[in-house]
């Protein structure tokens, strides 16, 4: 996506096989592959090659979740789900919005794997602080229309949204979340790192003091899963898609399985 | 397909990543490729990881071939078709025998994207001595009965079919060849070497004689294209699908043309 001259790609291939070496059998991988995509973008001279492909992502999104509330009833649950089915659906282009749509309407229908939402939604009436970690544009419209549920519901939390601090594949950043107005659902903060997840000691202590405070917190996607996951932390909700082998082993799940865990 | 070793698994993934770096801008991805499975099946401690799936792939190949035969008369031309379409299918396991045979009989009744089938079919009429360059193990079987109207066809020629040396990936080798029993066809032999195509000067002199002498090639799949396209050797014909992108835009044609070239 960054550049059409062929041997310049050539280029960047030989550099990116090299840079596979950085591999390590402790790597977290949404880590280690951040960095080489950073090391890939200056390599390239460039900073968000995704940017046309996130911008087409976040359109799609928006206009098919227009579509969906217009002809149906969204509930807490329901919003849940389709934060959820949100990263399942990769808002490519030359995917119709209404195939998108008909993927979704069935997949919402379908039950999660793992579904913990009741007691995340407990857990929600008696904290204070949530911190919600996106996961990649597009799909942050639903996030937002999740959060505006909870928000409904859950009136009286105070919502923190991060997003990461610099361009880094599809994630969403901090410009992202004001770009799509998260600011009407909470405040937008930043992870203090592009790295995907929620890398401890590249993360910024200011973004560290929202993590302690937070009373649950609401992870999307396998990058966050990666990141957080070792710590064990009973504030963590995870929604995602085990989209890939090694987390749906890991998580004990059939590959493919949407959960609320 | 070598270990149920989780740690071992991790350990051969860390290995393989860093031999990523033996990737340059001119490698041929053939030749690169195999050095990189060659010292991973050593890291291993294998020597044939793929021969489950050979023989299974070679079984349902057979079995295909044989119900395709029962129900209609095979010609020369679409003998050369059903050798190309070999190539396509991937006779992988949790493929149906009875899907397999759909698919093939639709694309054998598609056109080629660039068809030179005339042209090799009048050069075997003055030719003496024919290469068959083979691909994986599954695609043999059909590479066997092309090899068999040619005979019939060109009852003059003298045919020689080329295997590795030695197993790489699901590639015939000079074993899978015997027990297919092409020597009712021609004479087997080697290219002397493991890796994946005809790589000039690790090939056996043995083979470079018999190469030398022949008045026809015929290469099957993007393996030996990839190791003999930059010679332009006006004797050998690609029977080959254009699999990935490279190998299209080299040749001009869109990704998944099915080619005699």
């Amino acid at each position: 996506m960054s550049t059409e001259d062929l041997a310049k790609r050539k280029k960047a291939a030989v550099f990116c096989a090299k840079l596979m070496g950085k591999l390590e059998e402790d790597s977290i991988p949404a880590i280690v592959s951040s960095k080489i995509f950073f090391d890939l973008y200056e390599f390239l001279g460039v900073r968000d090659p995704f940017k046309a492909y996130k911008e087409s992502s976040n359109k799609l999104a928006e206009r098919v979740l227009n579509e969906i509330e217009a002809i149906m009833e969204v509930d807490l649950k329901t919003a849940l789900k389709l934060a959820i089915v949100g990263n399942v659906i990769d808002f490519a282009v030359g995917y119709s919005p209404e195939k998108i749509e008909e993927d979704i309407m069935s997949l919402i229908k379908g039950d999660l794997y793992i579904d913990c939402s009741e007691e995340l939604f407990k857990k929600l009436e008696n904290a204070k602080v949530l911190l919600y970690l996106t996961d990649n544009c597009g799909e942050i419209y639903f996030d937002k229309l999740f959060l505006k549920k909870i928000r409904e519901n859950f009136p009286h939390l105070d919502i923190y949204i991060a997003g990461k601090e610099a361009p880094i594949i599809n994630d969403a950043t901090v410009e992202d979340l004001k770009a799509a107005k998260f600011d009407e659902v909470g405040t937008i903060i930043s992870t203090g790192s592009g790295i995907v997840g929620i890398p401890f000691g590249e993360v910024s202590e200011e973004f560290m003091d929202i993590f302690r405070r937070a009373d649950v917190i609401i992870a999307k996607g396998q990058g966050n899963f990666e990141t957080l996951s070792e710590i064990k932390d009973e504030r963590v909700f995870y929604l995602l898609k085990a989209k890939c082998r090694p987390v749906a082993r890991e998580l004990g799940v059939p590959q493919g399985s949407m959960l609320c865990i």
